[in-house]
Parts: C-alpha cells; structure tokens; sequence
C-alpha cells in the first residue's frame, strides 16, 4: 500500500486515552438555520477545526478568536444534509463530486481537521456502534485479490504520470530535505537492502512487489536472486516485462499469487507496503510465513504505514480508494513476530519522509490533471487529490506513522552491533 | 535493572509457536537407577541439552552423536531428587551451595541449557499450571520498595567492586567490539542523549536513576536540568552525596520516591534499566506519568531488558535475585505508549551489547571474589556467578533482548529526518 488518507473528518476511537481540554467556541453570522444549528454540533464533536463554513442561506460558521485557515462553501441543503448524514465518507464524496468548494489550501484544510480531530473528545456509545457496523473488506485469498485489483489495476499508464521513474508507489527515504524524488526512492531501495545487509549470491522473497522496482534494485545492486509475489495482474505484466527488457529475468521471478503461497527457504524476507492490505486478523498467519521461509540466519524487514495506537480506516478512504486496507499500531504489527520467536532489531519511523513523497506525488499529480481528466473524469481527479492530499496531511499531524521494522530469527548472532554501516 | 538470567535449566512458554524438530537422543552408562531415568526425561523435556551428567551412582548421561559441551557433576540423591522437583529453582540452587559440580565453562553451559530450550517441546498442561500458581512479587508502591531494597540495596561498595568507574548497572554501546566498558557506559549516555536531541537549558525527568550517573552526565554534557527519581535509598544517598562532591547539586535534583509520584512538565522523559520492575500491568499507567510529563514538543527513550515473545521471568531470578520484575515484549511495551498517542520514532535492539558488558562485569567479578567471599560468603559469591553468566548466556542466546524505544509525542515534527546524526 501506498498511502492511505486518514480521518477526512474522522472522529477519534476508543482506544486512545483523552490528553487535551475543550475545543475554542465558534460564532455564527447571518441567522441561525436548523442545518446550520446542527454543522455547529457536528464541528464540536470534530474538536471545533479552524475553518469557516459558508452556506448556501448566507449563514457563516466561523471560529470566535482566530482567523480561519481556510473556508468551505456548501451551496445546497442536499449537500449539507449529506455530510451531516455520515460527514466521514460524505464529506470527501462531495468534494470529489464538486457539490463544495474549498477555498484555500487543501493540505492545509485537513491538517486542521487532523489536529481538531486529535483532540476532540472521544465518540459516543452510538458513534462507536455505528463505527462497529462498518464491514471493511474481507482479506481472504478471493476478497484480497479483489480489494487489490481496485485499486492497482487501473491502469499502469495513470501511476507512471505521478510516481516518477522507479513506479515505486511507497514511502521514499530523504537523507537530505531537497533530495529529488527518484534520489529518495532509490535511497529507500538502498537504505532497506543496506539494513538488510544483503550480500552477493543470497535469495530473497519479496511479498508484495509493486510495479517490480525494487526486486531489480536488488538483483542489480546487490547480487542477489529474488522471488517477488503479487496479486496485482496489471503490476507482475509490468514487472515482468521490464525485467526482461533489462536482461534481469534469470535473477528476478515475478509470481502471480498470494503472500500466503510463498514457498521454499530463503536468506531474507522482505516487503514493503504490501501489510497494510493484510488484515490484523491474518498477521499471525504472516509471520508463518515468514518463519518458515527463513533459514538460520534469516532477517528480514517489513515496511508499512502504522499507527500509534488501533483506529479503524477512514471509511471514505476504506470505501473509494484502499478496500480492505488498515494500518496497523506497532503494538498489532507485533502479532506477526512474537508467536514467531523472531527478533525485532530496528524500527524506524518515516512518517514526515511519506509527507514528503506524497507532496512530490502531488505536483506531478497537478501538472497531470488535464491528462488524468482524460482518461478518467473531472470526479476521479478530484478524489485523487483528495486522497493525495488527506495523506499528507496524515504523516504531518501524526495521525499515521511508516514504520519501518527489521527481524531476524532468535539465533542470528550475525547481526551488526550499530547501524553506523546504514550512515557512512 | 540490569541482567536477568533467564531460564537456567527453564522449559518453554506457552506462547511462542514450536518451530523446530526432535531433540536428539541420549545414551545412559553404568546402569538405569530409577533417578536416573527420572533425569533422562528431565532432559529430554529441556529439548535434550548436549550435556553430560555424571551421578553419584557412577551413571553418566551424555547426549548420542556428539561430544557434550560441559559436565554437570551430581554427587549425591539429594541434591538431584531437589532438580528433579523444581529444576527451575533448585538447579541454581544446587550450584550456588555447592552441591553440585560444573566441569567446563558456565557460560556455554548455561547457552546450550537456552539453545536446547527453544527446541523443546511446549510444556504440558500440568506444566503451565504449575508455572502460573507461581506468585511473582508485587508492584505495589510499598512491594516497589521491598523489590528494589532486596537487591539494589546489599552495599555500594559491592557494586562499585565490578560495575567500572560509571557505576551504571545498565547495558553498555560498544560502538567498537574492543571498547573498554567505561567507555561504552558513556558511549551508551551519548547515545541515548543524542537519540533525545537534547539542548543546554531543557529540563529532563529521568525515571530510576540507579547511582545517578547518566543525571550528571546529561547535565555536564548537554546542559539540562534533571529531576531524577528512584526509590533505593543507598543508590539516592551515593548520587547526591556524589553530585554536590562534582559541584552539579544545581542542576541534578535526586529525589527519593516512586515514578509513579512524579510531577511537573519536562522536554524530555528518560528511564534506563526500570521499565523491567514496573510490572505490564503498570505500563499503562507509566504512560499516563510519561504524557502528562512532557510538553508539546516532548520525547524520550525508555530502554528495558526485554523479550521476543511474552514469557515470565525464569523463576529463580525473580525469587533469588530480582523480585518482582518482568521483561517484556516489545508488543507488551507498546502498552505504555499507545493509549496516550504517543508516537514510536526508533527502537533498537542491543542485546549482543548486553552480553559484552555483562562479560566485562563477569571478569571484574571473578578478579574481586576474595573480597567479595569476605563481604558475603562462598554461597553468595555462586549465585552471582550463576546471575551474571546466566545473563550473558540469555542475550548471546537472543533469549533476552534489549529494547533502546525512542518515543515523541503526536504532534512533535521537531524530529530530524534521519538517525545519520547518531553517527557523525
């Protein structure tokens, strides 16, 4: 996975313990409508943002005491019905269908949702239950490829405006802020490989591989042989073609199945943005996996967006863009090593470096759009922005995190002692 | 605290997933008494140790196909009818009064006794039930107290007997393998201060702070003021006595009381070596003193002796060396920082550091038994050398591990990118 938008108007859950106070009062201009009456309710249980609505009735919601970061018009009683109805999938739903403006900066917008977001109080009995009812997605094998296909197949050409030359469609690595965005993902090809401590002649197996990039990273840099599985019919074409084409075929082998049928032992174990689709209930039956293709002296690293703590997908996000996604607190993602005995040697968090790619991803989604648009329509470019932007705004509040975690079985003893190898 | 010997002669837990085959099989010499055989299936139970026991019957028990790393020496019924009834205890026990016999070094012992381990079969039901009617000791504020006098409070002059010139009864940073272990304890307080970013007039709430070594040097170092607490009187005496002698009274405050009481806002929160006596049930609460403690742009590092898998303390240690405490996995921690939001930056794993300074400490040991024999007796001078070779043995065996959690709260975005400054 990639990178998942969280609360575009999220509440928060109940996992978490309230640490701040009350949210600042708002003020309202031109009358008191009952809708009106009602988004003030709302932006209270939303930790009161700093953003000034306007409505179609003249009415103005703003907050008292500070000037608004930015200012959504609603212009139609449907649209403001809707997003009172269920504001965490309507909310974006109507952005996308272009039934509210925003004015002003988009990030910025949900950033303020996100920070409002984390300290409102916690949701209600009912706003739980009904939390409950949500059914994300299954992750059986069936609902796994379904779920992927959504969202991967659509069409290797629409990633290749955006994602830059390595189609690496993950969190890159930035050692200096003005890096580019291929340096940074070859930078992240190369700082996994170099945790990894991959050596000339090892195998590994790759669950999840993208477009392919960074099996052929490995193979071409580090001598190595790779089995990389994915689901994604339209990502292994890719994949497998390009291999051919740069004369890497006899190291790298494509295969078109589930994580789960991964056969055979290798010296590594690696992956990279695949867990987020994985499903907590079936991370036990990850770290199997793992554990059996591992030999003695196997490690291996697993790279995914994270929490600090459980919380539910945004719904809109689990709805339109990732379904059956869920990123997982370092706590859950846990459940794939300890039943294992594996040992956890380093986690990294790369959360402001996701900020960072996904702003790249961006302008090159922006100077695209005409394109885009062709392809698809004006609603399709108006979620993806949507969900580029929400993503964003995730990694710079904290309300995602990338984690980074690098394992090896209980006995290796041929682990490095630091890490300064990572950095000279 | 500092190094638990996990399980000497200990059978596995319930919560990892067995993983490997058949232990091998063993031949018996000099007849079959009825102990004898009661040994043999002992053995086979601890995953068929490659070791040799030799009884007072004249009976040797050696493993098949291999020459046994070691010979345990049971010179009489008694002392083997007390193993057989509680190896996990009275096998240490044994050693430590001098009633039995180890030819060969106690060390590759003690690592054959954990490799053969965790290729055992789970225990049996009786077996767990047996495990569970065990009663720790309590964390209480008053079983605190007991808890940490019972071992940090034998004398001083003891500890200052092999701990080196810094006192810190902590795990080093060997930054290189031929460190000498002064220089890896101040290595290990660079590390961890450079890990917090600290910055001359922030203050720091360090949380157990043994004889108050790293307090100082944060201050003479980075500047900060520190409040630090711990509940062992003669460690909280040694450490003011010792900050007024080196003139930094001013800047270090020691105060004698349990984390749990800690007040006031601080930049940073550190404890090293406490999390292991604070008991799981109590991390949620550690959490609650952690996040209010820390202002909005607070972090800090908790580093613990911990483990792969949940798994209780091996018994004679919790009863004969350190009471009450726990090593947790890493899934247990994150019970500490996830219902407060706080977010994960890095954790590294130093357990093959832990077993180099544990290996410096075991030599300045073994140079001081005389006086140590003096101070104490021969029965105690055992039971340490069995403590301390028993802890090497833990982390070479990647039975215990050690966990440096550097942690930020949520919204903290002054975190540099990379961990490249650790390094230069």
């Amino acid at each position: 996975m990639n990178a998942s938008n969280e609360s575009v108007m999220n509440s928060t859950t109940a996992t978490r313990r309230e640490v701040s106070g009350q949210p600042p009062a708002r003020e309202v201009t031109g009358g008191h409508s009952f809708e009106g009456r009602m988004l003030e309710r709302l932006l209270e249980r939303l930790g009161a943002p700093e953003i000034e609505f306007q409505l179609w009735t003249g009415e103005r919601i703003a907050p008292v005491g500070c000037e608004p970061v930015c200012r959504v018009r609603i212009p139609s009683r449907g649209a403001l019905l809707a997003i009172l109805a269920d504001h965490q999938v309507r909310f974006p739903d109507a952005y996308s269908e272009g039934r509210i403006e925003i004015e002003g900066d988009l990030v910025q917008l949900l950033e303020t949702l996100y920070v409002a977001g984390a300290r409102a109080p916690a949701p209600s009995g009912l706003g739980r239950l009904l939390g409950n009812l949500r059914r994300p997605h299954v992750n059986t094998l069936a609902g796994s490829r379904q779920n992927i296909h959504h969202h991967y197949d659509i069409g290797n050409e629409f990633y290749s405006l955006w994602l830059g030359e390595t189609m690496a469609y993950t969190c890159a690595y930035y050692p200096s802020a003005d890096a580019t965005l291929d340096a940074a993902q070859h930078a992240k090809m190369d700082h996994v490989c170099r945790k990894m401590r991959l050596r000339p002649g090892e195998t590994v197996v790759e669950a999840g591989c993208g477009w392919g990039t960074f099996a052929l990273h490995m193979a071409r840099h580090y001598g190595v042989k790779v089995r990389a599985f994915n689901i994604s019919r339209e990502q292994v074409a890719y994949a497998r073609e390009r291999a051919a084409r740069e004369g890497l075929a006899g190291q790298v082998e494509y295969v078109q199945d589930d994580y789960r049928n991964i056969t055979g032992r290798y010296d590594a174990f690696v992956s990279i943005g695949m867990l987020e689709h994985v499903g907590v209930e079936n991370y036990e039956g990850l770290g199997a996996v793992v554990s059996r293709s591992l030999g003695d002296n196997g490690r291996g690293l697993i790279h995914s967006i994270g929490r600090n703590y459980p919380a539910p997908l945004q719904p809109w996000i689990e709805k339109r863009i990732f379904p059956g996604a869920y990123p997982a607190s370092l706590g859950q993602m846990m459940r794939i090593f300890e039943p294992w005995d594996l040992s956890i040697l380093d986690v990294e968090n790369l959360r402001l470096h996701y900020a960072q790619t996904l702003r790249h991803w961006l302008a090159l989604f922006e100077a695209a759009v005409p394109r885009v648009e062709q392809m698809f329509d004006a609603r399709f470019v108006r979620m993806w922005r949507m969900y580029l932007a929400g993503s964003i705004a995730g990694f710079t509040t904290g309300t995602l995190q990338l984690f980074q975690v690098l394992f090896a079985t209980r006995h290796n003893n041929e682990v490095p002692m630091t890490r300064a190898h990572l950095y000279t």
